[in-house]
């Protein structure tokens, strides 16, 4: 929801209105619950713009499936379907990137990021999508499997009106500091505190 | 996402299967982006649980409509002709509530908000919804327009198994002690800060 007035108007030669169309970066980061959940929330919200939507889950298991997936994905049939929203593709890399033809070592997880890194960088060059959702992704930057001045470089040339938004723990303090919108999800109380584990439609 | 085992496991007599299955009140706060988001994305996975959804927007504006309340309604429909997912019922306060046979006084927010918290406590006690999104519930109860009190041990006593999910800032500390899981949304950064206004898509 808009909250108010811009407190500074830059003079940066944009009228108010390319400023407000400008893409932005957006950052979840934190200990706390949200990051992902938030983002697949701007997913929708795009869907429902008819912007092409790409997630990209840099996540370690192959089995795992977000009940955001399908929906995403539900929708994205809608679109084929019926025209309503935009379309949607969602990749994994715990299962090898489906892109990809031939499936790597799934062990090394490090050049499955690498290769994921590659492939968003392709696509962003030739404008694939209108949102891109890189979740989990602060973790290979962290691990030094993806180089986060790469990425931050990459970030800052990206042609036309890519809107990126990237979700983990410990961001980069250089993409932290090249982001547009970055949100800490702080954690004040947890179930898991109280003994609980995750359940399912809560926590996936 | 699970991410590892509880600290303490409680000495509560209750299984590992039933406290898994305990029904969780979810507080998102803080003056940061994506409180309401995440709480859609909430809503998101429990529709593809086959959840009945409920959302209830304590919102000034009649005019307001959120991405996610298309989407939302519309996976609401999706269920109707295809049996996928759970029913959707979304109702906001600023245009008066939808279930309300005679709109009310449209200027009187205060007592728009206590009529809306009324027909919660009456959906609470009748178990109509498995998920309810109570969206920026925090203001009425900061303004006194609804008690706090009220809703703590309404929440404590409700039947069955239903979540609730309270997005907004300033969350009463009552609310904020009794809450199962509580996330604060810190602003890290935000392009109003930069002189940018909210824009399509991202900010609705």
């Amino acid at each position: 929801m808009p909250e108010g007035r811009p407190v500074n108007v830059p003079d940066d030669g944009l009228t108010t209105r390319q400023r407000r169309q400008r893409p932005l970066v957006v950052v979840h980061t934190g200990d706390g619950k949200g990051k992902s959940t938030a983002a697949f929330g701007l997913a929708l919200r795009g869907w429902n713009q008819g912007w092409r939507i790409g997630v990209f889950q840099f996540v370690k298991s192959a089995k795992w499936r977000v009940g955001e997936q399908t929906v995403l994905e539900r929708l994205g049939r809608l679109h084929e379907e019926t025209g309503e929203g935009g379309p949607v593709e969602w990749h994994k890399m715990g299962s090898g990137w489906s892109w990809a033809r031939k499936q790597g070592d799934a062990e090394d997880h490090a050049a499955a990021a690498a290769e994921g890194w590659a492939e968003i960088k392709r696509r962003l060059a030739e404008e694939t999508h209108d949102l891109l959702v890189l979740d989990e992704f602060t973790y290979p930057m962290a691990w030094g499997w993806v180089d986060a001045e790469d990425v931050v470089r990459t970030l800052a040339a990206r042609p036309g009106h890519q809107h990126v938004v990237i979700t983990g723990r410990r961001a980069d303090p250089r993409l932290v500091a090249a982001a547009d919108l970055v949100t800490d999800m702080t954690k004040v109380r947890h179930p898991m505190d109280a003994g609980q584990k995750g359940q399912r439609g809560i926590e996936w």
